[in-house]
């Protein structure tokens, strides 16, 4: 099954690299864009199964490789075949 | 409201972040993680008002400066309040 980990900044933390990218939507016209924050999206196979299980195994891997979680939070997701 | 656009390298694009992470998570027992590709995740809120036209300015944003739409692919989402 396809699964998504989404890691962002924790709420609070700086996040340099969104305010960039802020102030370049900005001038491009797109005034309406704020509070943007940049952070990372991984995306994998696991073997079939029970997703709960899935979503468990991507949360370990969160906690141990993916994730600085002094500074940022993950959200899991089991996707569809063809999401 | 909440939006976010994913940017991942596209399907044949070498991905060595990617590689490596797998690689990594091998190493730490999750054997059956495969496929591994690693992109960016940038969130930030729009004024309120109809979704599609909100969905067409993503997708401007992501054309004109979010993504390099040579080698990544880009998907855009608007996202309930509170997710």
């Amino acid at each position: 099954m396809k699964a998504r980990v989404l890691i962002t900044p924790k709420k609070g933390i700086a996040d340099p690299q969104g305010t960039a990218i802020e102030q370049a939507l900005h001038a491009l016209g797109f005034t309406g864009a704020r509070g943007v924050r940049m952070g990372k999206c991984i995306e994998l196979e696991l073997p079939d199964g029970d997703p709960n299980s899935a979503r468990d195994a991507l949360a370990r891997m969160s906690e141990q490789l993916l994730a600085n979680t002094n500074i940022e939070q993950y959200t899991c997701m089991i996707l569809d075949e063809d999401v």
